[in-house]
C-alpha cells in the first residue's frame, strides 16, 4: 500500500502505472475503484499520456510558463511554484478496477509529479471494492 | 457503465450530468458515490455551473490564455495544449449518492471537457456502494 | 456529513482538516476512503500545506496572476474568473482512512477554497468502508 519512489530532478513526472497495476493484480479485489495518493505538498499526481514522451516534458514548459519558478511570491523557501504545481494537478487520483485489471485508456498512464526535487517521495494505493 | 460521447468542435464542454444521474438512478445502489472517468489524456471531467452557457465558453477562454493552443511545445502532433488542460480538468470526479441521488449543488453539473476534438469519446461510471 | 463554512473574504482558503478528522474518528469505520465535496461552483477544494500560511496565499496570488479577476471574460456576473480557479482546485478531494484516521502527509491540511466571498457556504464528507 506505501510505495517508495526517488525523484532524480527538480521537475520531473514518473510513470507509475505498473507499480499501481501490480497491488491491484495481487489484490483479492475483482471490482472496485483504486486511490492512488500523495501525501506531500510539492508534488501531486495525473494521468496522462504514456507513450511520447515530450507530452510531460511540454506538461512542465507549460505549467513553468504559467507558473514560473522564479516568480513573486511571498514564500521565503523558494518553492511556492511547486505547491500551486502540486495543487493543479492534485494529491489523488481514482482508477476503475474491472477484473483486476485497471481500467486505463490505450494511451494513458498515472504519474507521480515532483515540482520540487530530488527528494525521496512515496505514494499510497488503496482498493475498494465495490 | 460505459458510454459513447460525440464532440463536435475542438474544444468544447457537454453536461453529462442526466446521463450520470440516470445510470444512479437505475443502480441498486441507495447510498454511496460515483465516479465518473475519461479514458483519455486530450480530454478531461469536470463539475461547474450548469445554468448559464457562458461560464463554461470562459473557462475555455481562460484555460487558451494560461495555456495558448499555439504555444511553444516540444509534441509535434500539436495538440499539446490539450494534453495540460485535460490534466488541469482531471480525468475523473467523485460524486456522493444520497437515496439514490446525486448530491450536486444547485448550479452543479457534471461536463465532459473536449480539447482536441472533434472525436468520437468516452467516459465510464462506477458505483461504490457505502 | 453536511458541514456548514462561513468565508470572510472574496479569496481565501481556510484551513477544514480537523473537522474531517473529527467526523472520520466519530464514525465506525476504521478503514476507506474519505471524500470531500464541495456543492458550489464559485469554490473548490485542495490539499496543501498547513504549517506556513504564506503557503495559501502565494497559492491565491499564482491563480490571480494566470487567471485575473479581471480579465476579459463574457460572463456578465464578473465572477468568471472564480468558475475556472474552482474546477482547477476541483469540486472533491479523497483521503485514505487507516484506523480511523486521515492518512495525511505531515504538512498537509484540507483546505475549502473560496474564490468569491464573502458567503455562506457548506462541504459534504462522505466517509466510505473498505
Amino acid at each position: 500500500m506505501r510505495h517508495r519512489i526517488q525523484t532524480t530532478k527538480p521537475q520531473q513526472f514518473i510513470n507509475i502505472t505498473q507499480r499501481v497495476a501490480d497491488e491491484v493484480r495481487g489484490s483479492n479485489v475483482e471490482n472496485g475503484i483504486a486511490v492512488i495518493y500523495v501525501p506531500h505538498t510539492t508534488a501531486g499526481i495525473t494521468i496522462n499520456e504514456n507513450a511520447d514522451p515530450d507530452v510531460v516534458r511540454n506538461m512542465i514548459y507549460a505549467l513553468n510558463r504559467a507558473f514560473p519558478v522564479e516568480g513573486e511570491y511571498l514564500h521565503i523557501e523558494g518553492n511556492s511554484h511547486a505547491h500551486i504545481k502540486a495543487s493543479l494537478m492534485g494529491s489523488s487520483c481514482t482508477v476503475i478496477i474491472r477484473d483486476k485489471r485497471l481500467m486505463l485508456g490505450t494511451w494513458q498512464g498515472i504519474y507521480f509529479c515532483e515540482f520540487d526535487g530530488p527528494r525521496d517521495r512515496e505514494f499510497f494505493v488503496k482498493i475498494i471494492e465495490g
